[in-house]
Order: structure tokens, then C-alpha cells, then sequence
């Protein structure tokens, strides 16, 4: 890994002595020697280390390997579970934890081993002179969860393993070495913490339940099962088809700053940052800095990260912090170049998690079953209603006009019912909200100031994306800021960003999470975040 | 955009009246007629919303549109500036700031359009019944950085337009529309802004000088550049590489809260926050989260995200809050694949950028002039130093020994020139930093405890990335934890997930904004960021 070095070369005095090719000489034959002998160094010391550290196979079949500090690296390729169907009567080394084992008698012994979301079953049986029954009682002993370097010989299993996702092989294990260990008590079996909800709920009293407080409690010992192995494969297949679909369509990732001078947006609900002498604000989302580079001539710009939320809600689905997907872009003519761009975005969302992540959302729905989410394909295109239309709808089903100002998430819910009885879709857009539900940059209605260019997308009844026309002119910004009571002069310099000439534009910001949990039906947004937070949790 | 609404059918008690059938057919009825009044009422409200909105390009050449509130939607196709090339003879519809506008006289008016990193010249001339010297006046009179919409007729130019990019065709004006003014005076032309530095620095008199300080205050201003367009694609296009590589190779993609119960990795550089009735602090990095997902079974993942640091330094490399590209893997035998696999990235990076983005490049190297990037290609592979011999290489070079605990910062830099001077690279690797300069979670080298097995990533002589083997063992971590004075119940879930066995694994933290700046030569972070903040800088 290191290079030769030159050995320095003694500084003389150019009067006396060597000629100066001469010295080049002698350097270079030094510098030769040198090498040599770092090469034989090294070689020895290589070969030294690697007969002291290296694990060495031949002598022991088991044991608990020393720790792992890289003391050798004998270059011997360890396998993925997936791949030990194509292995029939191959020798194969690969890494797993021990998910259950069962000692059969005190002369064999099976595991489930257990790689990410895959699965498959091994065995241990006393054989003279190659496994013992001490080497037998060992692997028994071993801790669920344990992490073990296997060697086995693979066979095709003469009837399909239900247990194991591997279904169709099984490892005859020659040799088996512990690489890390458990401490301790688990806090819950991932067997438990796998059972389908349905189940769970049926019958209590067979199983151990383990509740949503326990498993975020325990968030690392949670996400080891397979259904949350799927669940975050979704999540970053969600991030990768919007940043896939925008790429396509001439967008720019951005990233803004999430330390702001000022409480932006408004005021209420944002967090305060001890910032050196001063304060800092939490951005509640790159909003401001998106119209901003939109000012600065990006025409169409998206990022992906964190925003921030000061609310005190402890609802099914409402975090602290959240991954917000924004996207801003220019408008030539009409904001419905923005809200068909999102719409676009979200079909390909849907198809790319249907047909790349089919595997994934067969598992995670073993946990929790549901319908299957349904959106329009075809000529007519996604339900487009107005805000008007929804009141509508609701008021058709028996909610009195009165209460319908604005539509709560209990009336949101109630229309997502009404929309897929009727239109038989999940995803459907709520479009012209009222211009007093939304914020002052929201662009009104060229023929109704009461009405606004804005619009909400939704899924299974609820809200996952917000967005609008914004407001590009300065001086139309600052009167809707005065009427709305926020005094211009406290964001400068986003008021700056439009006196200086700025394009018509729109967007929106979308919930990863809230996509997640919807698309697959998971009842709360926690179980759609690697370490969600809320106002009762900073941890882990 | 609206869905047809079936009417509600009243109620009936079934006793009287129509039959079923009768009601059905009825109500079919009703619903058709309503359908075609709807249709018929929305073709008209259309209609006269066109006539009322829609700018009318036949009756006046020139003026100030109303306010885009998304009056209509003719659907005419805008086009971009760099298609304009090959249009000879066409009549083109386009949006553009005005960059700068000549008149020559009362009968001509030059206008150079930009558009992002593209512009062309287009020019107006009196004609009779079509261009009039009031029309004329009005382009002449329009602000630089106004936006507008231009109709016109492409000519090839008889020679290159030298101002402009779009240098093979100029633009016969028809009709020109102010889309957004500009109000008030600009902070600095967009010409002063874009000088080479050197030019700058040769001639203070002639020129304005635009400071960073200048430039970061009227940052939209200074972001609406060619420089800064494409000094933002590459730094889109790095985090594309990063994300392209590492999915090529089986990461997965997490988001880990940047919200945290504790102040973590070291109390003293990390912000406080409001957090309800108690406080929060803001991650340094992902690292405890990304360890604990690998204690999880996720294997190997990646995050991009902002990283904060509290640190009152105002150099011209840090920031208080930057881009953070993080990953970490499991490890198999030996931390050095984790290093390589760094080292294929950075080498994915380099050339992607180079091949896929040499306009950009280029367009930078104008005003920041700079030797191109240099890396090793072949079978030599990257440079790998051991801290041993880069400390010996500074030592050779006339450092003296004793300061040479740590490399400090001028150090790095002068370490950079000697290894562009003996191995023609900018790029390489420091390997085995001592112990004492390392966290505590970092593992120990097998045969001496006061070396890590840590490395740091360079380029032109400037840290850009800093990882290492993690140790996985629990009990070995709680030993370094105290004798580096962290008490290991402060971070209990971070210790716990190593409890429930954890496999070797390693990675290392990216800075985005450092690998941008110091590929192009940019000498300030600063330069490097959309909306950059220290400790005297939160706005805009």
C-alpha cells in the first residue's frame, strides 16, 4: 500500500568528492538496495502477520474468531445468501446472524441464518473426525442474533424450507466461527417483532406483542427484520425515481442552508439554535431559498432534506423533522405546467415502486396487509378536483357546508373514502384552494382573489404534497405580506430576490415518509423513518 | 381539470312514484344535460378568459405584460437559447434576461440575452408598419436583468458574435414583452461579477472589483453568473457520481435525524436547540446513526445531507453548516476495502466530471483560471501514504520533526506541493494516523495500539475526507470511551447497538463543498455553496 520513498541524499559541497553523475549513481544503487530490502521487509512482515492473525480454518471448525481489527486479509469471497441456490454441492463461505437455532439431540443442530432479507437453514451433524459434539454443542449454544462466518457444503433440500427464504437449499456446515456476540438479554425476539399486525391482534395472548414505543426504543434491534429491511429499500427507491424523473425533465439539485437568519415562513413553529453570541432558526423548508436560486435564473431546481417542525402534535403523522422532496420551477404560461410536472413525477413514482420494488412490498405487506394502492392510468389521466368540487363531494355524503371553511383531516379522510368508492383511485389532486388557507406567497387567482393557483396531492385521503404558484412580483409580494401581518423589512432579503427581476414560478414539497406509509398502508409515519422524532422523542 | 359531478338523486321511499329503472334512467338523463351545460358554460368561460388574458401578440409589438397569474395558457412553444443555432430562417418565441441593451442611434437598439450559461445577441431596427421608433425606445429603455419575452427571426450571423455564447446566430426582434422589471439599481453589473480573477487583480482602476463579502450579501445577484450556473451543476453532478457509484455497488440510500437528545462525538462544537421544554443538538455528522444501521444489517449505505459545526473559524474552508456525503459498509476481512472502495469513488467522481461536464469546466476556468486537476491513472493506481511516510516526506522537504505530531493545515498544503512535484498527482491518501488523533470509535491497529486503522482523503494538498474501521466490539468501545473521558452511559443506544452484535464495518465523511472548491480551484469555500454560512454569516 505505501510507496518507495527516495532516500535522501547527503548534501555535499560540490568541491571535493564524487562527480555529480557520479553521486546520481550511487544514489540510485542505494536507492535500489533500499528497495530490496523494504520489498523482503515487507514481504516477511506480511507473511508473519498474516500466520499470526489469519483465522486459520484447517485447525479449529469453531470457535469465536479474535476481534476483527484487520489483521489479515486472506481474500476469500464470501457469498450472499440469495446466491446459494445456484450453488448445489459447492463449498460456500458467507457471514449471517444466527436467527433462531434448535439442537436436535446432543448430535445435531439447526440455525436459521439470517442476511438482510434473506433467510436460509443450516445444519450441524457429529461426524467422525470432522465435527464433533462439542463443536455441535457450541453452535447450539450460540446466541440468537450472533453474527457467525459459516463454511458449509450446499444441497438442494429434498422438500421447500418454509422457514427460510432460501427455500430450496440447505447448508451442511463444516466449519463455523463466531464474529460478534450478544450481551445481554434481546429486548424482543425479531420473530415477534415480524408477526403480521392482523395476528398480533387476533391473539394476544400467543404473542409476545411488541408495541410501536418498544420497537422506536429499540429502533436497531427493529430494523433488523426483513419487513423494515423492505421498508427502507422503498424509501430510497421513492428518492431515487423523484430525483430519476426530475433529471429527465432539466432539474437541478440544489441544497440550502437549514440555518436561518430569521423565523421564516411563520413564526410559530420553528426551531431556535443557539448560534455563537447570537440565535439561528431551523428552516421549516428550503422554500425561501428555492424561489431565491428560481430569481438567480435556475429555472428548475429540487432537493432533498431535512425540514424542520416545531409542532406540538402527536399524531400518526406528524414528525419533528422530516425529509421534505422540494421542487421549484420557472413557469412559461400557466401554473398547471407545474402541478402536470408533479403529477407526472408521482405516476412515476407509483410505477417504479410497483414494478422495481415488487419483491420489496410483498414482504412488507406479510407485516401489514392492505389493499393494494390504486391510482388511473389511461387517457383520462389522474382525478383532478377543484377545492369547490371536493366541498362538494363531502357535502353530497352528509357534512354540513358550515364546517367546511377548510377540509380537516377527518373530512380528508372521509373524501379519500368517497373518491375511491367513486373513482376507484387512491391518488387524486385537490386543486384552487382558498386563498386564505394558504401563505402569503401563494399566487391568487387572476379572477378570484379569494381563490389561489395552489394545490394539494393526496394519498388514501391524506395530504402528501403542498404546493402553488408563488407570487413573483415585489411589490404585489409585500402588500400580501402586510395583509397576512408579516413586515417585509424581516425577510429582506427574499424581498430583494424579486425586485431584481424574477420569473413566473410554482412547485411544491412532498413528505417522503408520508409517501412511504401510504403507499403501503403503514397506519403511522414513525414506521417510515429510519429514527423518527417527535416532541416525546430525541432518541435513538 | 375538473371531473363531471354526478347529480345527487333525491331521496324516494319506494312506496310511490318511478320505479327504480325509472329513477335511473331519469337521472342518466339529468346527468347528460348538465354535463353538456357544463361543458358548453366552461368552453365559454374559456373562451372569454383567453380574449380577456391572453397577451395579444397581434395589436402591440412591445410593452409590459400584466402580471402572470396564469391568466391563459395559449401553449406556444418557448424555446432555449442553445437550439437557436440550428434555426436559420425560423421564427423563435423566447424567455431571457436582458444582459445589456445598446441603442446605436434612434433607429436600432442591440440587446445581448441570457439565458442560465447561454446568450445571443438580437437586435431591433425601425421598419415601417412593424418596428416603430417608439417601440425601439422602450427596448432601448429597459433595465439590465429585466426578463422578457422575445419573438423574433433567427439570421445566421455573417461573423461570430463575440459576446455571446450563441455566437453563429443573432435575433430579428418582432416583439419583446416585459415579463419582470427590475427595481432600483443593481448592487454590481453581471459583467464586473463574472471578470476573471486575475484580470481583477491586474487592474483594480479599470475594472470594479466585486468582493466575496460584496457578492455573498447580494448573493442572487451574484448567483445568476455563468461562473455560478456551472459551478452549481458540478456540484449536482458530484453528488450524482457519488450516488451512481455507490448504487452500483449495493448501497442503500438512508436519512438519519439531524435532531439529537445529546450532544454527541465531541460536546464542544455542536449547536444547541429549543427542543419544547428541553434542548436538542444539531448532528456534527451521521456517523452514530450510520453505525447503528449497520448494527441493524443494512450493510452498506450512504447519506447526503447537511452536516453542522459550531466552530467559531472563519477560514477560507470551513463552514458551519455544509454537505456532508457519508457512507459506511461492513466490512469482510480487512478495512482496506473500505479505502478502495473510497478510492473507486473519488476516481468515479474525477472522471465523470471531467467527461461529462468539460463545458462547465471550462466556463469556470475562465474566471477562475487554475491547472487542471491532476490524478494517477493505470495500474500504479492512487498514491497511498502511511502517516509515517508523508511525515517523513515533510521532513525531507526541511519541516522539522518535532511539529510533525500532527500535520497541521499549512503543512497539508505544503505536503500537496511536494507529491504534485514527485508524483504528478493532486489526489492521495494518507493511511494509519495515530491513535491520539482519532475519536474514540476509532479502531486500533492490530499491532500497535497508538496507530489506527484511519486514513484521510486529499486533494491540492486539503483534507476532503476523513474515515477509518470503526471498532464493533462493544466492551472495547466503552474502554475507549473512558480513556478518552466520554462516559459510555451518555450514549447508551449508541453503545447498545454494538451489544446485540454488530459485524466490522468502516467508512468515512465527504465534504461537497471542499471537493468542489479545490477541483476547480475556487480558493473559497464559500464559492463552493449556494447560501453559505460561518459564524458571521447566516443570510441570505
Amino acid at each position: 500500500m505505501s510507496e518507495p520513498q527516495n532516500p535522501p541524499i547527503e548534501d555535499v559541497d560540490g568541491s571535493k568528492g564524487p562527480t555529480k553523475s557520479e553521486l546520481k549513481k550511487q544514489a540510485k544503487a542505494a536507492e535500489k538496495a533500499k528497495k530490496a530490502a523494504e520489498k523482503a521487509a515487507k514481504q516477511k512482515e506480511l507473511e508473519a502477520q498474516k500466520a499470526a492473525a489469519e483465522p486459520d480454518y484447517s485447525a479449529d471448525c469453531y470457535g469465536a474468531f479474535p476481534l476483527n481489527q484487520s489483521q489479515s486479509r486472506p481474500r476469500r469471497e464470501r457469498i450472499q445468501l440469495a446466491s446459494l441456490s445456484n450453488r448445489d454441492g459447492e463449498t460456500a463461505l458467507f457471514r449471517a446472524r444466527v436467527h433462531t437455532s434448535r439442537a436436535q439431540g446432543s448430535k445435531m443442530v439447526f440455525l436459521n441464518l439470517r442476511q438482510g432479507t434473506e433467510s436460509v437453514q443450516a445444519l450441524a451433524v457429529v461426524t467422525p473426525e470432522k465435527i464433533s459434539k462439542q463443536m455441535v454443542k457450541w453452535i447450539a449454544s450460540l446466541a440468537d442474533e450472533s453474527i457467525v462466518l459459516v463454511e458449509g457444503v450446499v444441497h438442494k433440500s429434498p422438500e421447500p424450507i418454509k422457514s427460510a427464504t432460501v427455500s430450496d437449499v440447505e447448508v451442511h456446515i463444516t466449519k463455523v466461527h463466531l464474529i460478534s456476540g450478544v450481551e445481554g438479554r434481546l429486548p424482543f425476539s425479531l420473530d415477534d417483532a415480524s408477526r403480521p399486525e392482523t395476528e398480533v391482534e387476533a391473539s394476544d395472548v400467543q404473542f409476545n406483542r411488541v408495541l410501536l414505543d418498544t420497537r422506536l426504543s429499540n429502533r436497531v434491534i427493529d430494523l433488523r427484520t426483513q419487513t423494515n429491511h423492505a421498508i427502507f429499500r422503498l424509501q430510497a427507491g421513492i428518492g431515487e425515481l423523484f430525483r430519476e424523473y426530475l433529471h429527465a425533465n432539466r432539474f437541478t439539485e440544489i441544497h440550502s442552508p437549514k440555518l436561518q437568519g430569521a423565523a421564516t415562513e411563520s413564526g410559530a413553529s420553528v426551531f431556535k439554535v443557539g448560534y455563537f453570541k447570537g440565535n439561528a432558526y431551523l428552516a421549516q423548508s428550503p422554500q425561501l431559498a428555492k424561489q431565491m436560486v428560481i430569481a438567480a435564473d435556475f429555472e428548475r431546481v429540487y432537493e432533498i432534506g431535512p425540514v424542520f417542525r416545531a409542532e406540538d402534535s402527536n399524531t400518526h403523522r406528524h414528525m419533528t423533522e422530516f425529509v421534505g422532496l422540494d421542487l421549484e420551477m420557472v413557469i412559461e404560461e400557466h401554473y398547471h405546467e407545474v402541478l402536470e410536472l408533479l403529477d407526472g413525477l408521482f405516476l412515476h413514482i407509483f410505477r417504479g415502486l410497483r414494478d422495481r420494488y415488487k419483491r420489496e412490498i410483498e414482504v412488507v405487506r406479510l407485516q401489514f396487509p392492505a389493499d393494494e394502492f390504486k391510482w388511473r392510468e389511461g387517457p383520462e389521466g389522474t382525478l383532478k378536483l377543484t377545492f369547490k368540487e371536493a366541498v362538494n363531494l363531502l357535502v353530497e355524503d352528509g357534512v354540513s357546508r358550515e364546517e367546511l371553511d377548510d377540509i380537516d383531516t377527518t373530512n380528508e379522510k372521509r373524501l379519500g373514502r368517497i373518491v375511491r368508492a367513486k373513482y376507484d383511485t387512491d391518488y387524486f389532486i385537490i386543486d384552487k384552494f382558498p386563498m386564505a388557507l394558504r401563505p402569503f406567497y401563494t399566487m391568487p387567482d387572476p379572477e378570484d382573489p379569494t381563490i389561489s393557483n395552489s394545490y394539494d396531492f393526496f394519498m388514501r385521503g391524506e395530504e402528501i404534497l403542498s404546493g402553488a404558484q408563488r407570487i413573483h412580483d415585489s411589490q404585489f409580494l409585500c402588500e400580501k405580506m402586510r395583509s397576512k401581518g408579516v413586515d417585509p423589512e424581516s425577510m429582506r432579503d427574499y424581498v430583494n430576490a424579486f425586485r431584481m427581476g424574477c420569473p413566473p414560478h410554482g412547485g411544491g414539497g412532498i413528505g417522503l415518509e408520508r409517501v412511504l406509509m401510504l403507499f403501503l398502508k403503514l397506519n403511522n409515519i414513525r414506521r417510515a423513518s429510519l429514527f423518527p422524532r417527535d416532541p416525546k422523542r430525541l432518541e435513538p
